[in-house]
């Protein structure tokens, strides 16, 4: 570590020839396109803001301050490469389809092979693995006789065979800011500034056109032969699922987080059964992208309000705590979809028209869209369920005024 | 927004007399203790390094960007306030026993109340509330007998009452370092590099002593009545778990993380029911605080290594790709024990030497230990608690060298 602290970077005018500083974001081989190289180990070679794992890039910089990590370790990739093929599908060649996550980043230890070989730290920020889950709800599902042991997908005993991935966010901030409609300068600005100054570059460096931001990124869950994905043909299943730690883990009462997404696993398995592909996304956007302390925030605000807990005010409770109702964005959601080269969702778990709308826009087709089953809908769960479907959630029902205005949930004290 | 971009910011020698900024770190009270001030809407009054949130705050900054959030919104704390009274506890008064979070961040909106209505932006980085949970082990648990309902806390149907608490970090910089024995300007300046260059006020502003990072924060689930705690009396039990959520929702079978967790609970429950309290502290620190996609390397690096998947070989595979076992400084977390009053805890439902020796540091005593039944180990997961076992974990058995180099985790393509 020198003793010269730089408090920021400034473009160069010549860049180092041999570093893969250019990236060519959209171009057709992982080889053009170029590495993105946001390692602290050889500053010089990199060509990205920002640093690896999201958010876990905070315990890194703590591990080597405290002295159990060496700073200039690098990642032995040997036998970590994907453990079922993704990719590469026509949309990873197109810049303006996929903006948040990089395309090629669970093959950069064999597309890149030879830099990394030759001392470049490239590092992946996706990777592909198999598993066996098993959840209770599953094993209640056969015993009621609406799943069916294959031995294969789903055995008797409950497990279910699937693929996982893990994806760390990678923003190309043009395309980000596109996204938005709003000015890449303008995003740039907001995103240093209003974070109370993350990340000097973003404003010092437009050369720099990728952000690896420090916030959660998302898993996927894959039922059946991935290697079906990006033909016409494959029938897919898909729930889309923002965390909600309280109701996913805990089994909370007050949202239908867990019992919808138990459901669309439900739905993903017999799609699979039946020759096509159920994919489930789970995205680390907790309460909303809020956060568990708004949340709880606004629990308590909900639950104490003159009149009780109820639909027609369950968005201002929240808007009142946080000043927006939601900070999701489901504008870049899709990604993922084009990553897995999907065009098509034949069944669609979820009821949300704001991940709806965001897909079509993005040129993806939902058929047939798969509502909650009501006896899933925990009683005190009602509040949320009857204010989103007044707010436009797909349903065969509409609320009427004086349902919404009824208190339907818990009192702080039951 | 200004047209200048300030880059970082500098010491002033005169503070603004006006603001809060002065804070007395382990104060007595809150007022003596001063509020702590990380909004982004009076730059001018803020005394933190980061801003609220946690990585969330990234959200935040884009809805801004997008034009959906006014940067100058204000949260209405009406009815927010704790369901639940927690502390002041005596170890709130002691500037080393609680570093990372801050003990009165429930407290804020009574404690401040005439600086929040004279126009200072005080925040909650704590909320507490009340719920009902419902897991279907639980369900599992009454079938067999081990558990009871009582009609209050855990019902027939398995609904268990709750009072939970959101927690997001905040760090006093020098009982930080500290607490990992290095000097507070190493700590800074890790921070500040080893992230590929977050907030320069790091090194910029040493006056500005703490610092909200932009990481995960943790969730409590408390059983029974939390008045009880910090009465030498009182009888506690704690299942102290760090977030995996391919276990903890999706009940993957390479690890014991969501049935451990689940039987915690059941202890914990069991404790509320004699009169205790029960304790689940629920870290968001995914796998070991590396997160997914290295974890999903490593996985992939177990499963296709030479000799297979066996418990010899454990951590030297997490230390091929990480170049640490473990990220989650486990020193930092005796916190929340300290901030819930807690100086013993009674049935402890955790093998981990780690978290133990962390408690034991801090001085908490833990009376006895509650190994995970064996019958809730998944098969998949004995190479995992063979070798923690082997390392150190607590248990009635250690396993041999022959036993350590048997193969007993599942191939990728089984």
């Amino acid at each position: 570590m020198s003793s010269h602290i730089v408090l920021t970077s400034h473009p160069q005018t010549q860049r180092n020839a041999l570093t893969g500083t250019q990236i060519h974001w959209g171009a057709s081989t992982a080889a053009e396109r170029g590495p993105i190289i946001a390692s602290l180990t050889t500053p010089a070679q990199r060509n990205a803001i920002g640093s690896h794992s999201g958010a876990y890039a905070v315990y890194r910089a703590l591990a080597i301050a405290a002295g159990r990590l060496q700073a200039d370790h690098r990642p032995d990739l040997t036998d970590t490469s994907p453990a079922a093929a993704i990719g590469p599908h026509p949309q990873w060649r197109d810049a303006q389809r996929i903006v948040s996550m990089d395309p090629w980043g669970h093959l950069v230890a064999a597309e890149f092979a030879e830099r990394i070989a030759a001392g470049e730290d490239i590092r992946p920020t996706i990777a592909v693995t198999k598993a066996h889950i098993n959840m209770p709800e599953l094993l209640g599902a056969i015993a009621a006789g609406r799943l069916t042991p294959d031995g294969d997908i789903l055995n008797a005993n409950g497990d279910v065979k699937v693929t996982k991935a893990a994806i760390d966010p990678v923003w190309y901030l043009p395309g980000v800011a596109e996204r938005f409609q709003i000015k890449e300068s303008a995003l740039r600005r907001a995103l240093f500034e209003q974070t109370a100054g993350m990340f000097p570059e973003l404003v010092t460096r437009p050369d720099l056109k990728v952000f690896l931001p420090p916030i959660g990124g998302m898993t996927l869950y894959l039922f059946g032969d991935v290697a079906q994905l990006g033909r016409p043909e494959t029938r897919v299943a898909c729930r889309l699922h923002d965390e909600c730690n309280g109701s996913d883990v805990f089994g909370s009462d007050i949202c239908t987080c867990r019992p919808y997404l138990a459901h669309g696993i439900e739905v993903c398995i017999e799609m699979a059964q039946q020759g096509g592909v159920g994919l489930v996304v789970y995205n680390r956007k907790e309460g909303r992208a809020l956060g568990e302390v708004t949340k709880f925030l606004v629990y308590n605000a909900r639950k104490r309000q003159q009149g009780g807990d109820r639909a027609e005010t369950y968005f201002a409770r929240t808007e009142c705590v946080a000043g927006v109702q939601d900070m999701r964005f489901q504008e870049l959601m899709p990604d993922v979809f084009h990553w897995l080269g999907i065009t098509r969702i034949d069944r669609w778990a979820s009821m949300s028209n704001m991940k709806h709308d965001a897909l079509v826009q993005q040129g993806i087709e939902v058929v047939e869209r798969v509502p909650i089953p009501d006896a899933l809908i925990p009683a005190d769960a009602r509040v949320e369920m009857d204010a989103k479907v007044a707010a436009g959630y797909f349903s065969s029902w509409v609320p009427d005024a004086n349902e919404l205005a009824q208190a339907k949930g818990r009192g702080l004290n039951e």
